[in-house]
């Protein structure tokens, strides 16, 4: 950041009068722009005992696997965002059930927030930030070609409630990957 | 947002080729400013079957009570955001325990996620951003002068919870109360 969005004033990092953290503060009318984490929601999608995944066409982890999922916008609530993101990506109408994982990436500056969904007829396409969408028996998940280590998170605690017969809320947080050498976000 | 934090030309809303939502775009270098949700985190902390609680010092909603809540801030957990909120506005040291509520507020674009905490001893104090502060038995809970809705909200669930015996995670989505007339976040 280097312009305040309010007046187009240049902009440095200082600490605010009670506050403990350097933030962006305009040197010409002083609004101080706070940054914050991003959230995402997703879903496990569930169609008779398989699962709905993506091939993602985008950047980061572009040719790599993942749930329906992606940033939440203003003016939605998290399941609506997790329903939203699969009907873009995977052109599914899913049902939203329970809250499934809540997972901190404080490297990227990111909560992933993860629901069970149900489909209830195999009725998918290829939106326009997946390469392929398809269902996929637990057995036949790429493991080794996930996009996020939070999918991976997501997709072994639903298998691991699921043998158990369960329904739990997992939390969670997880460290940069391998793959995430860039400190930038 | 009237100027571009990048380059400091003019933004415009617009539609983003392949989006489907008005952006702000700067009209100069073609940066899209995305806009999304913020998240608070925050926590129900029982000492002996009391509950801390703050009275505001700051708006929205100065002078009505709440459980140590706040903004999420970059490079940290949401665990850990709760942790740092409850000792900036209570002066308390908690340890954060189990997940209690994930409340969507689609009219703030915020979500917030609220922890079940233990407070060891009684130690706590008046944070900066607090009036008051103070260890409240459940029968003493100002519920009319609660500050917002997820508070009351969580604290209702952890104490229903705690009648129970269990300790569910709860997920709902609250709309605008009435105090909230602006539609200005």
């Amino acid at each position: 950041m280097k312009y305040c969005n309010q007046c187009g004033g240049t902009v440095e990092l200082r600490i605010p009068a009670g506050d403990s953290r350097e933030r962006f503060v305009c040197v010409t009318c002083e609004v101080i722009h706070y940054q914050n984490p991003k959230m995402v929601a997703g879903c496990v999608a569930n169609y008779q005992g398989k699962i709905l995944l993506c091939k993602r066409a985008i950047e980061p982890r572009s040719g790599y696997w993942t749930i329906p999922a992606g940033f939440m916008e203003n003016e939605e609530s998290l399941p609506q965002a997790a329903a939203r993101e699969c009907m873009e990506e995977a052109l599914a109408s899913v049902e939203i059930q329970s809250l499934l994982a809540v997972v901190s990436l404080p490297y990227a500056h990111q909560v992933h927030i993860m629901f069970r969904a149900h489909l209830a007829e195999p009725i998918f396409g290829v939106g326009e930030e997946s390469l392929e969408v398809g269902l996929y028996d637990p057995d036949d998940i790429p493991w080794a070609d996930l996009a996020f280590p939070s999918v991976e998170y997501a997709l072994r605690q639903y298998l691991a409630d699921q043998a158990a017969g369960v329904q739990n809320v997992h939390i969670t947080d997880i460290d940069r990957p391998a793959w995430r050498k860039s400190t930038i976000i």
